[in-house]
């Protein structure tokens, strides 16, 4: 299977577009932000990057759309790259049994988040990012940072969707304070918090953020942000964790790391293979893209692509 | 890396045999079960089979132990078989966030417990395979697997052990009449549970455990037990919830799928590459094989091995 | 308003029980026991006895029904009376603010029940009671317990209601067991959860378990069981913990120490005033009796009776 | 024992400061406020108020402590006062069954505290009373009516203690923002997490407490501030709810309504008796006064003054 040709592959985007075109049962956006929850669950696209340099795509694959916590995976880079595995001190690597918000653990665990993809978690990476900079420093080094990644300069944050998450990050501030009393907080949360609203708050899109996932799959033709060792663990945090309380689920259906969005998209790396991205703005249960999920499943399904045989 | 000859592969082992025979900090036998705990922590052996049939092993590989948890891998496996994916109604695909015998999620997900790799989920697979069926005829059945897919008849359970743990199953038995108490339990709890402590005390060595995992490996040699997307599915939810809460660090440091026992061995899977079985009896504080775990991490390092890229 | 005459009482009375004649929004009788999901939400009776000497009724108060948990005011009576504070090894004297057969606080406790009127707490007060006995012989000290607190000898248990009881008793038993797996339990689960099966089956009239109450409101004619300082404990054991998640608001509302049970019965204290008796078998959310709760705070307002001034 | 005499009182009082000064197991002062941290444990004053109009008082009975949450048994009587009822829909009245400063119960009820009288209950109370005026009005008020209660204009906000307060209240903020996602926060968190810090900073002496208390003791000589009624109400809150998870324990030893304070004051109420103050700035695990909880266990032992009979 592993020699489907560009072509091949083509054809499997586009009857997953002409699918996912005819679905109904779409989900909701996400509705605690009033600016995501204005998209419309019409939308999907897809995208992939290939070891031999092409990027195909299918269906919206070119609009953009606010990638919410995939800019997770992205801090998480930058993180280890500055601190190391002395990140590991403030925030721990198992999946939380969770919901994506929760602070139940957090409770139990001293103020030590489960892992850095659920909200705890990434914001204490972002927390530990900024520690000694300015907010707009950290927000440059990550627009930067996505920007080599895709070969794109043109990836930017959405002012808007970053001030009515501002406007409603009182469940994030919460959780940058309960941190905060148990020491596992660097800045004023204000200021830890401001910068993680607008870090979910980068549009890109598909085409862009398939780019931007090239270093984690290992193509050849990627820019070299991270070093094998360390793209390993990405993916596996990416593979256990991705996808909050449904990520056994994604791995059990999918095969492969992810990592979700409440914007709709999802980032999935076949190592070796692919760097794929799809985006529909319905989510499920879990908060998760309903027919971006399937959409995996449909392309995992057809290419044989499984990091588990 | 891939080209590994098995010479370079068998140096590994021994080098890692030799590492671990000079460790003191060996963890602590599993207290809970006399039977387990008479065993020291002194042992260690590995071994792992190749794509090319050869088995290589070092250390203490041909003595035998209690797999304990490792045969939830195979009931599983027994289980989608018999009932495919009507499996997941009774059990779910998530890690738990807790220690492999809590039942606090249980109460919170009105008795479905969240995987098949802790405690109550393994109790609910045994309890579906055992459906109509007797206790003898589910451990016979259990054995028959065992011994094709090792290639060899020698594998029994450790009566002795079974007893013990029969005698020590108040934790176990509470699991499942919860379960029984939300609709989730089709036998007497007494006899779900003595099954369920017969499958625990079956005994293998590295070498044996190494030569049934091929199939979850897909080596040439393997007999077909199962699909190949069932395969990938097995492996999944290894690499998700093998290790209880530890599961995420176990994919973090080895990138590898694997299931543990409180009996000190592990099971892991190198997708194409390598089934690895290696045993230490003494656990960490999530019950896992201490030194088992990192030979396997040493393994991975070494080999380059991980399904991470 | 401490002058009430019975005459008085005897009216506000009347006029409880023709109100609730009224009533359409019963609340449901308990489920998950067959034998009293049969019994009709349209009782209702109360019954109040007085320092005098006098028994006031109105409704069925003579009509009996099974008085379930409030079986486990006189076992904790009867323990006390045993072991003496060394009862408090076993179990705690805190409201759980959690359901009635909660197990996660148990886990948390590691096998300490909050307190002995959550179903973990009074299976460990009826094991503790049991021990060096025989079921039967504890039973026959219960009967003995209350015929003689009531000064009436027909008292006894519904055999139907204990086996149907034991018949769907997996959650009690989960409980146990889980008690077992820490070392706090003494006999065999089954010997303990058939013997708490069968104290819950009592049955009486409200008449009965009002005289039974005497006692505990230190009645002049009221048998010496137990001493004024222990009436005082169980007293605030009643009052903190008698309506399991809805202590608090029974506390709130009528005043009185109180104990239910899911038959829908409710024996309340009103000390140096009167012990208090009423039965309703639809019960709410909390699975307590909601006419009953609702009686006992028209009686509490009509008397100006409550422990809080 | 109703009949005991000033005289015979004060001799108890005697008795018990007496032997508290023996004691050197104290507990320790609430260390998480270095404020509080540095008053020594040696301290130890009690003052009852009788219905006569007497104040008895022994130890250190007239030196300000601060009264932290004991404030918060004033601030739900104005509340109550300002909104009747309708103060439920934003708080409950059950025992929490959890630590203080807990946010796990606010999760699992949906932003909803447990009752007035952990953090998060008293913070909505505060938060209450706050909407639509300025801090300064709510303090102003909150000092208003304890002056009139206790009959003493000299009742101030220690500033130091405020500020201190204010230095450390990253839980009490996470409390609050948390309620603020589930819209259960009327004002910005800041306003209210401020209020509250200086409503905690009160001080006041023990016989300045205990005359403050007298309304609730329903004493004739007391001002009337709040309706017998919704007094009863409010010693039942005290009863099940004040002190935390130790508030089974306080109830089964000593059988008053109390409320404390994590300065090491304890408030109690014995209903048409006496209004009851002591103060010992040892804490024990739970947070309440070590010493402070023995002396009203002493007092009620000597005195037989309990509302349970």
């Amino acid at each position: 299977m592993e020699s489907l040709s560009p072509a091949a592959l083509q054809s499997i985007l586009d009857d997953i577009a002409a699918a996912m075109a005819q679905r109904s049962d779409r989900g909701q956006p996400a509705s605690y932000i009033p600016e995501l929850g204005r998209v419309s669950p019409q939308h999907f696209g897809i995208a992939l990057c290939l070891p031999g340099g092409q990027t195909l795509l299918a269906g919206e694959a070119t609009t953009r759309f606010s990638i919410q916590s995939i800019s997770k995976v992205f801090t998480l880079a930058i993180a280890l790259g500055r601190l190391g595995d002395d990140l590991w001190q403030r925030v721990g690597r198992e999946p939380s049994g969770a919901a994506f918000n929760s602070i139940v653990s957090l409770e139990h665990d001293q103020g030590i988040p489960r892992n850095p993809f659920i909200n705890a978690g990434a914001i204490a990476v972002t927390d530990a990012i900024l520690e000694g900079l300015q907010p707009r420093d950290v927000l440059a080094e990550l627009l930067r940072f996505l920007r080599v990644a895709a070969g794109d300069e043109d990836i930017h944050i959405d002012k808007t969707v970053a001030a009515s998450e501002r406007a409603h990050a009182h469940r994030n501030t919460a959780l940058a304070e309960f941190m905060a009393a148990h020491g596992n907080l660097r800045n004023p949360a204000a200021l830890t918090i401001g910068t993680y609203c607008h870090q979910c708050a980068v549009e890109m899109t598909c085409v862009q953020l398939a780019r931007a996932g090239r270093f984690l799959a290992g193509l050849p033709a990627a820019p070299r942000l991270v070093s094998p060792a360390r793209v390993r663990r990405i993916n596996a945090l990416m593979l256990t964790c991705g996808h909050y309380d449904a990520s056994g689920d994604f791995a059990y259906r999918v095969g492969l790391p992810g990592k979700s969005g409440v914007g709709g998209g999802i980032l999935a790396i076949a190592p070796g293979r692919a760097s794929i991205a799809v985006w529909s703005p319905g989510l499920d249960a879990q908060g998760n893209s309903r027919l971006g999920a399937e959409a995996m499943e449909h392309l995992a399904r057809a290419t044989g692509w499984s990091v588990f045989g």
